[in-house]
């Protein structure tokens, strides 16, 4: 296809790019995007840059935040004591949609995979060990993904941290196998958090 | 939905505004481009908003440009002779893409629409009855959508430069390529019927 304008074709790359975005698509947004104020434009434009340039992770749980600490880390109402372990910050997001949870997380950025070369030390893992073992946490929540991946970080995590007092739970499995945690749905997810059992309930059930 | 942070709401917030994205779309792009290079990123945002900033528009033709004319009207190898009017810039795009017409444009902007309060002056008309006027063109192909709107538009067209010399075409309408008979609608069929052609030119015209 051929652009009537270099600075078009450059936005459409741009836009194609993007995952999900075919250049048809990315072309109806540019042109869109022609057709309105420039003040909204720049509001677009700046906000995605700002966005990358400025976010920070939380220096406690890992989560992208805008200060040092995340809103949910500095918040004096969220109970200290039960850490919520998950993959991502979508998970975060779709835990914290259910309104079912009022604990602390602990994002991991990934979770163990041998096949695809990741290791403990390319997550937030032993930031969450030294967590723990600094002692104000009680309850351990795993909310991985039930997959292999998921599964051989709960077992990996269980066994450094087998030596304290942390009650080490995960979520009931009314979470389908083979899912994405988060495509579940808010109830289901809701039941998973509320059921939450020891892990060795799960072991003992052929996981 | 609460996002961690006011930044990547920001941003969420700017993508779900573009046509066709939901909320849960425009998440996943932020945090798409959250795990992208901070230059990448650069690049996307500075590219949008350099695209609105610095467009401009062809003097002659209406067209987005990136000069005073635009690629087209300034190519030397396309005649000036024969220039085809249509709507928006999508329609030269698919035109173009053709690659069966070796003229230049004229971008009305929109269509003359007394429902919606769209009249001539609101549209790049007067301009182009300036273009005949001025005299070098010669043909002019009227490409515009076969609806109540274009054909309106067509006919202001032909009655305001009825005195000059200037020929007038419209694209010939007819049962779409790969389109089934049954489904082509009455009016269409129904047309095609009275505008038959002889066998040999479409057999000419390689079916």
């Amino acid at each position: 296809m051929k652009y009537p304008s270099a600075l078009i074709e450059d936005a459409v790359n741009e836009f194609a790019r993007l995952p999900g975005i075919g250049r048809k698509t990315a072309l109806r947004l540019v042109l869109h995007l022609l057709k309105q104020d420039a003040s909204a434009v720049e509001r677009f434009s700046s906000s995605v840059a700002r966005m990358r340039k400025e976010i920070r992770y939380c220096r406690q749980c890992h989560n992208v935040s805008d200060a040092e600490l995340c809103r949910i880390c500095s918040d004096p109402s969220r109970r200290a004591t039960t850490v919520c372990v998950v993959e991502s910050l979508r998970d975060v997001m779709a835990i914290e949609a259910t309104q079912q949870f009022n604990g602390q997380y602990h994002v991991l950025g990934g979770l163990i995979s041998p096949l695809d070369g990741i290791g403990p030390d390319a997550l937030h893992i032993a930031s969450l060990i030294e967590r723990i073992r600094s002692g104000a946490t009680e309850e351990l929540i795993m909310a991985l993904s039930p997959t292999l991946e998921g599964d051989t970080t709960t077992y990996y995590l269980c066994k450094q941290v087998a030596d304290t007092s942390v009650r080490i739970t995960a979520l009931s499995r009314g979470v389908a196998f083979g899912g994405e945690l988060e495509y579940a749905d808010e109830l289901t997810l809701a039941r998973s958090l509320q059921n939450r059992q020891p892990v060795e309930n799960l072991v003992r059930q052929g996981l």
